[in-house]
């Protein structure tokens, strides 16, 4: 086994570039034998193999900067860089980050998570490299979907116009995590069906060097000839229109051709841009049939292909999804909009039912939240369905056209709260920290789906405003779903367990929480009243001041950042009200990025736990010597 | 007058053509005399007289949608649709808003003030008209520095790819209101300076149409070379690669070649880009010869262009600027970084100084704060200037770029707090809100120039992740500077005004406010104890503990939000250390957005004044009955 043989770049560079192929199907099975066990990003590993390879083959890691977009499709150059024998380990509580991570390995030197940084961030290593008076390599490896996010494209026209040396490698693979969007994708594949020019490209380059300049009247004539001849030839203008250098496609499972194309960029001075074509799931043939479905992935049978299901109730994803299709076929008002997760936000059939209803404008969350502003100013009622940490994207967008225009855009945040083995990059704790300061905004959180399909009635039947609905990337509680959809009228929040020993005030799946809390309590004695505070925004005024009348003391307990949160909106509103006498202590997630692992291991960890809670309820309750608990 | 006779487009829309360049010079007149007393944006209505009559001559407004891009360019549409009568209330309180105002005008049907909005706007504004089956047109004016924001090219991918029927007027002054960056102005400019081609243009076009379409092996080839045959001719291939029909260049003064082009605009199907030339302040020669000057101006005196100058002390934006460059000069790490902003955020010496530190990316705050990530990951101390409410942009790559690789970027927020006459769109009073709960963060706000420039020091010689310093929009107290530049101890504030009848904390500018309240409760025998917090995060814990001792009841005053801001996170930290019976009212900025008008009008609207804050100490310490008063 070469793979044996590979615990750092420069074993890899021992090897003979005829060896190279045999190393990446050793390492294509090892993925595929992994991650049957593990999960994690398959499909998107299976089409960077051999170009991992090449790269780490090309240049010199870590003096060598890589930028992986995203950063999920660094487990070959995790496994070359010394990390197989923590392979078994990946996206585990404390294991090895599915993403890339500079606290694993000098060679991970740029994290990522959200997409489309990775050029922003060459142009700076760029710059800090021309300060210094280096002379280090900065290659940004991004997908063609990534290509869609605004952000990219700011970095595109700055990298353009300064003319800095670094080389972007264009990984296409004709679609991102959904089939791709966008006039940039349309404009790719044509120059993909075009292939029959590659070959004489470079002959034809030199010959257009050989054109003499022209001087005086006639010289810009000339040399728009000239740009039209090279039109002709040269593949990818529209990147060599904002200065960089194109070359490609090139076949990004031949590591020969990928090599050669390196020692072209090489020469190259100023920006290039090196467009490589890959296959999503190469090598594995269940995930190069269904890349979107084996984009990210839990453990699997290799023989059939047969995914793990976990078992359990609906997802809240997919009960949002069904509730929605109810509700469309009423309203003709509603659309759903997605930036690039039609199937992760539960829209699959909701787009199969409604063709034309159901707007996928590729990774670009800010352009979908104003075109939601305008979409509801001009009567419709969009639903922007969105992931709680990439509506992070968005939030000027929020702020500035939806709720300071007062739009009655309905928000559909998904995977709120923590989200399990993607970590850090992509928690879902502060939609409330950032959402509940805007102006004109109403916020909810369901217990379960039952709730869930109350709130979108609910925001389906709102006209004063934005209005949005958090739920988790969980099951469901198996809830009893009502005969007939009924809204929850705004503010009003309700107790889910009687008690006068003190409060708990509970969103979304912390509820389950406070009741398992309760019942731990009333060994001791202690009845805790147990409220779903299912409005984060507006608060339900009228039950704060009963509670306060009550001098009851209260807990309030999220699965968000404490800071900014609904315990700090709870706090705000007795100081406000001159209300100094009452007890509210508020428990969240702490001050810290909250890591990888289960949901389970994260609330430990953060101490969203019943047994957590039962130890800050006794510590309040007993270290006070608040003569209420003498009632209880 | 023809000005006299138009109050409606109706009105407009009953002279000749011939006779619409008189009207655009009695307009140009018209704002050049109204401007002199009240300021705005004068240049860049200057620059759009003849196309903004153009378009009302052209289209029906409001049937027809017109979306101004910043709407800072709206005055003669203004002008033009019945709002002449108040148009010297322009930009003060209660008046014309400076930008789009939908409760001004039914013609006003987008309201923006950052950039870059308006095509994702008129996506969702076109989509809406083909759902409801309507038929009207939809225009977005934008101008080419807004186009290199990251989210108009998310726009310009989506729109390219639906083939939306919307028109886009690319108003092309060359400059955004810095010069120009990025490689898109690079290409506009070849195109500008290329104009040889556009008679015979329209002629190539149909002779292109008659080519006869090739079929079998040959027709990619034959497609590549009426491809290339087309570049050669038609100007703006970078747009119809996006799937846009371009046309233009167009001289954006003559009225009649505009509206000649509309109506060919008007026979294209699907989008349609429509490139203008405009000259920035056209007709008023100070304007025309300095147009960033005069993008946004103060009163002036029209005959010699002399511009009314405010006097009183440095604003903090000039110390932050002069600070900024003795840094430097001591600092090989330091480079500046500015999204278009290199005047407003005082770097415009410093660029001088430092050539090569001041990096203007243009409007790109995105990839302004994940470029400053990387240079700070590889070394450097790059010091992210931006106006608080334009950082709203880059929230997600603050959060997950900066942030949670805790690297060592330094913020310089710029206008934060009340910003005066541009209203609503620019207040800067959410940036403790979206900052204060992201872990690794820290935020300083200084009470004068003295503490500014120690601020500035203390983040240049924090090494241990980003750090943050916001500063208002006015001058500076007139403290007196400290010959030696000393750091402030993290987390360390400071009593400014002794007492123990209560405390105020607040921070910048509330300080003064905090000491005149302070002075007129002595009067009544309360002495109030003025704390300057000027640490959001951390808090300084060990006074607030002492606080706590003394029971001394306090209020916290912020001109920023109330909700999520430093009084919220006082209540936190007493609350998470279960000091239930410590008073805090917390007085920041109530939950609405706040119009334009004088940051004093906009202070006394919002509740943040000593007048107001003497009576809520009295409603707060009398009311309580507080045996601590009789101290007093």
């Amino acid at each position: 086994m070469l793979l044996e043989q590979i615990n750092q770049p420069s074993d890899l560079k021992r090897l003979k570039v005829e060896q190279l192929p045999t190393l990446a199907q050793e390492i294509r099975q090892y993925l595929i034998e992994q991650l049957s066990a593990t999960g994690g990003h398959l499909a998107p590993n299976l089409g960077v193999v051999e170009l991992t390879i090449a790269l780490h083959y090309m240049y010199n890691s870590p003096d060598d900067k890589f930028l992986f977009d995203v950063g999920h499709q660094a487990y070959v150059h995790k496994i070359l860089t010394g990390r197989k024998d923590r392979f078994h380990t990946l996206r585990q509580y404390q294991g090895l980050c599915g993403f890339v991570k500079r606290s694993e390995s000098e060679h991970d030197v740029w994290e990522a998570g959200h997409s489309s940084t990775s050029l922003s961030a060459a142009m700076g290593m760029a710059l800090a490299r021309d300060y210094k008076g280096e002379s280090n390599k900065v290659v940004a490896i991004i997908g063609d979907g990534a290509l869609t996010g605004g952000m990219a494209f700011e970095a595109l026209n700055h990298i353009g116009h300064e003319k800095s040396n670094l080389m972007v490698v264009l990984n296409d693979n004709e679609m991102s995590i959904a089939p791709n969007v966008g006039a940039m994708h349309n404009y790719l594949s044509k120059i993909r069906s075009d292939r029959t020019y590659v070959k004489a490209k470079e002959e034809l380059e030199q010959l257009l060097k050989k054109i003499p300049a022209i001087g005086g009247k006639l010289a810009k004539t000339a040399e728009r000839v000239k740009d039209g001849f090279k039109y002709l030839v040269v593949q990818g203008m529209l990147f060599e229109e904002f200065g960089f250098t194109y070359l490609g496609p090139v076949d990004g499972h031949d590591v020969s051709k990928l090599l050669e194309t390196f020692e072209q960029a090489n020469r190259v001075e100023g920006p290039v841009l090196v467009h490589v074509m890959t296959t999503k799931g190469k090598g594995y043939s269940p995930a190069e049939a269904d890349s979107h479905k084996w984009h990210g992935i839990t453990p699997y049978k290799i023989e059939s292909g047969q995914v793990m299901k976990a078992v359990g109730n609906p997802m809240y994803t997919e009960v949002f999804g069904n509730v929605l299709m109810e509700l469309a076929s009423q309203d003709e008002r509603i659309v759903a909009v997605t930036p690039a997760m039609p199937g992760g936000s539960g829209l699959l059939k909701f787009a199969e039912k409604f063709p034309g209803r159901m707007i996928d404008v590729g990774i670009a969350e800010q352009h979908a939240a104003t075109m939601c502003a305008a979409l509801a100013i001009e009567g419709m009622k969009p639903i922007f369905a969105v992931y709680s940490t990439f509506l992070q994207r968005a939030y000027d967008q929020v702020v500035h056209d939806i709720c300071r225009q007062d739009a009655n855009v309905i928000f559909a945040i998904d995977r709120a709260g923590f989200v399990g083995p993607d970590g850090e990059t992509h928690q879902g704790v502060y939609d409330i920290a950032f959402m509940r300061h805007i102006p004109n905004m109403v916020m909810m959180m369901p217990k379960d789906e039952n709730e869930l399909r109350r709130m979108m009635k609910t925001a389906v039947d709102y006209n004063e405003g934005p209005i949005s609905v958090r739920y988790p990337r969980i099951n469901g509680t198996g809830a009893v779903i009502d005969q007939e959809l009924t809204p929850i009228p705004i503010g009003q929040w309700e107790i889910v367990r009687k008690g006068d020993s003190a409060a708990i005030l509970a969103i979304g799946p912390m509820i389950p929480v406070a009741e398992e809390a309760s019942e731990l309590l009333k060994r001791e004695g202690l009845n805790i009243r147990v409220i779903n505070a299912r409005y984060i925004k507006p608060l339900d005024e009228e039950m704060l001041l009963q509670l306060a009348k009550e001098h009851l003391p209260m807990v309030v307990l999220e699965e968000a950042c404490l800071a900014g949160g609904l315990g700090s909106a709870v706090l705000e509103f007795y100081a406000t009200h001159h209300i100094f006498n009452q007890i509210v202590y508020p428990i969240g997630v702490p001050d810290y990025f909250v890591e990888h692992g289960s949901i389970k291991e994260q609330r430990a960890e953060a101490g969203l736990t019943a047994e957590h809670l039962v130890e800050e309820m006794r510590a309040l309750l007993y270290s006070r010597g608040d003569n209420r608990l003498s009632r209880a």
